[in-house]
């Protein structure tokens, strides 16, 4: 040890754009993805875990997310040669692994999947490089049966995870309509499409006066900067205003206005016709359009997606970092996307599914109430006399077999003001003390914390005196006081 | 398209040593986790997942595991510059989270974590480059009240999973014990003693004849080779020898006999007295030596901890590859390492723990029975006439709102065979069958698959007749019937 030189301390961080989960930060989600794998599980779906670490080869490069479009991977090169990376989404590692073990997977293949993928990215405020999937997909069924059941089983995932009906609604398109309408305007491919694509895209943000004048001549942003249009003349532009404003009071009515939006189209009356099955069939089991509505407004991951394009959102408002109000906005989405292991095996396997942003459902259950708040603090047992260790010890045990949480102060127990310190930083209802004349006389002292902070909050000196936050009781009675405490029934 | 080069197939394959997990692979594993993280909330450990990639400055190299010294771990360097890895363990992460979190976390901080960790090492037979651990640590906390408790912890954690009392034991060591023999040995330091903890740690494997041999002249092994000792004399290895073998019927009877081995050393005396506390504690609580067991022969990690050792073994015994009984043998380790943070921060901040092998434990109890072997598959609803899907999901709808787990059959419906063929392939308990004659007089037929795989094996014609295994019940019974046959009562 002597030899060796002396090397400057390591610095005690994350690396940049990585960060640390805590307590309940860790729980509440692992509470929501079990919920949600309960749902999935029902609908016979399977879990698969994939490995973290793909070939490069096997990974490729086809990210549904158009916000994120020049991400990369973590990637490192093997000893041997081959150039290993981190899956950046759940979607990519399932076409490798349908394409690897196919002849073993029943067809069709119902699984789902959750946990972190990893994008080499600039990180930002609430970017994060590590974050959590939570994706279900059916492979090898071509009917938009399977679409549909995708959406039920959406629907009724956010209502088992706490968002009541009412406050979210599951929105469909279609790509084939979207197709039909390019197909009618003489834009089947080349530049002036793919140019009303990306404007497309831009429907969320710019509404439908704006992508009206960036189909056009071009528009102003709200930058002050000027966005050359496409250079369609408002005659040209009509169908594809028409599509991303078709939604009407019914699904009937929608599907009219598709259907004249798309004229001749062979491709755009599949996908108004599929679109009629889907409302069909979830209508028939119940889901009405309160909660699955037909909307060729939503057109994420249009540019991705082959046929369905689903997007879950939830209505209910929220105020902004501005205070302004505002709905809370998606919370999942996903579609039909045809061609899945093709670059593996050469032939098209149909594949529909949905990916679930982790994070914002569970800031949507925290904005909702539906987690956080609850006791989660242990009861800790203080430490007067440490040569009585065991006793203390016996004390966590038998609320620990009663059900409650609880431990024993493991400092140094010389500075009892520490103690108390630290119950406070673990969030502790209840301390629990028993010095040696309590001992002696049988009995403990038990500290409501929860009592005792509304107290020195605003309470008069009578309500002190009528309602003390510490009280004595018999040793035996232990449990008993602890619960009555910790369920809300005072002393 | 017709421009790009045509690239040749990747290989649908995981990376060499890389694994995917399949259904009840994954849920079962979650299942057992959940489990085990209840015992550790109810301790009061919180939960802790940090990042699954650290700097390769902050991720340091100190592992615990003997077995495998030579591993590595998979790094890469940032475009800025900054060498990146994925965590080796949850240990050293600890170490980073607690030196850069300390002013915010409570001190003792009891966190645990669960997840996977990667080693850069060449896979071998069962052994994988991705793989779970699951750890619970105590940090700063320097009583030896905290290695006890993890020991409790760690007895209620295994019967918690399933694992019943008198199937495993928890041992405890103490390397400041062994620190002491070799003192009254005169090896404080230097070869010799580095050469005596390497012949130590084949304690497991050579037995007590075999470390005679090894720290005398040397051995001839299983291979024939003959391996050199450290040349110590019968009198000089005694001290090790009364060590390894000082476990008596009674603990009191253990202490004495390692008292005698470390004679007047003082770091020896502290060790049997820091054992003779964790014995005290333990029964106090009502843990007794059927469950916790002071035992010196455990040299697992001996040479990487400070202080307490610890090992879970499961005692009941199992056929090997080649048929013969041996103890399943060990499925947890641990124990106390106080230069925890050191790296970071300069102090030295005491910690003990434990990690449970999350595949070794869900072996064990695939082997005692406790999980696999229940009907997982899901209710198959076959498509008889396409245009009726509406009908056939709101069956699969009732059966799933009823908490029975159902699924539509969503491929090609043409072949009835391949249909059966796909529920048999799901594991499916149940088809049900609905043909437009079934409909028209308001009926449905079903299939009890596991009855028929039962009957097809061993039945004669009469039974056959006595108990079909398809049979028909008006459509309205659909959900009583189906769960009849789930709850194992027949029609």
């Amino acid at each position: 040890m002597a030899k060796e030189k002396k090397q400057p301390r390591p610095k005690a961080e994350t690396p940049k754009g990585f960060r640390d989960y805590f307590g309940t930060e860790v729980t509440e989600r692992a509470e929501m993805l079990r919920k949600i794998a309960g749902v999935y599980h029902l609908y016979g779906f399977e879990a698969l875990e994939s490995s973290a670490v793909e070939t490069v080869e096997a990974l490729g490069k086809f990210l549904p997310d158009v916000d994120r479009p020049n991400e990369g991977v973590f990637a490192w090169q093997e000893d041997e040669g081959d150039w290993l990376a981190l899956r950046y989404d759940l979607t990519a590692p399932l076409a490798r692994v349908y394409a690897q073990h196919r002849n073993d997977l029943p067809t069709p293949y119902r699984r789902y999947a959750m946990g972190p993928v990893w994008r080499n990215e600039k990180p930002g405020p609430g970017r994060f490089r590590q974050f959590y999937q939570c994706d279900a997909d059916t492979v090898g069924a071509p009917s938009v049966a399977a679409d549909a059941e995708i959406c039920a089983m959406l629907a009724d995932t956010l209502e088992q995870v706490g968002i009541p009906r009412g406050d979210y609604i599951v929105r469909v398109n279609n790509r084939k309509v979207l197709n039909g309408v390019l197909e009618v305007m003489g834009l089947d491919e080349g530049a002036q499409r793919d140019a009303v694509l990306r404007t497309i895209d831009k429907f969320d943000k710019v509404g439908e006066s704006g992508v009206r004048e960036l189909l056009g001549k071009g528009r102003l942003d709200a930058s002050g900067a000027y966005i050359d249009g496409v250079g369609l003349s408002d005659d040209q532009a009509g169908p594809v205003l028409a599509f991303l404003t078709s939604k009407a009071e019914t699904a009937a009515r929608t599907l009219d206005n598709l259907r004249a939006a798309v004229g001749e189209s062979a491709i755009g009356l599949e996908g108004v016709q599929e679109l009629e099955t889907i409302a069909d069939l979830l209508e028939a089991q119940g889901y009405g359009p309160d909660r699955i509505v037909i909307d060729p407004s939503v057109v994420r991951g249009l540019g991705y997606y082959t046929g369905p394009v689903f997007e879950a959102e939830l209505t209910f408002e929220i105020l902004d970092e501005k205070g302004r109000k505002r709905q809370f906005g998606s919370v999942a989405g996903g579609g039909r996307y045809d061609d899945l292991v093709k670059r593996f095996t050469g032939q098209a396997v149909p594949a529909t599914g949905v990916s679930i942003g982790v994070d914002r459902l569970l800031a949507a259950l925290r904005e909702k109430g539906r987690i956080g708040g609850t006791v989660e603090g242990p009861v800790v047992v203080t430490v007067m006399d440490r040569d009585r260790m065991a006793d203390y010890q016996h004390m966590v045990g038998e609320l620990r077999r009663a059900g409650i949480r609880a431990e024993v102060y493991l400092g140094n127990p010389k500075n009892f003001g520490n103690q108390m310190k630290y119950a406070d930083r673990r969030g502790a209802p209840i301390a629990v003390i028993e010095g040696g004349d309590e001992k002696e006389r049988g009995v403990i002292q038990i500290k409501d914390l929860i009592l005792g902070a509304q107290m020195a909050e605003n309470a008069t000196l009578e309500e002190w005196k009528e309602r003390p936050s510490q009280f004595e009781v018999p040793r035996a009675q232990l449990v008993e006081k602890v619960r009555k405490i910790l369920d809300g029934q005072g002393q």
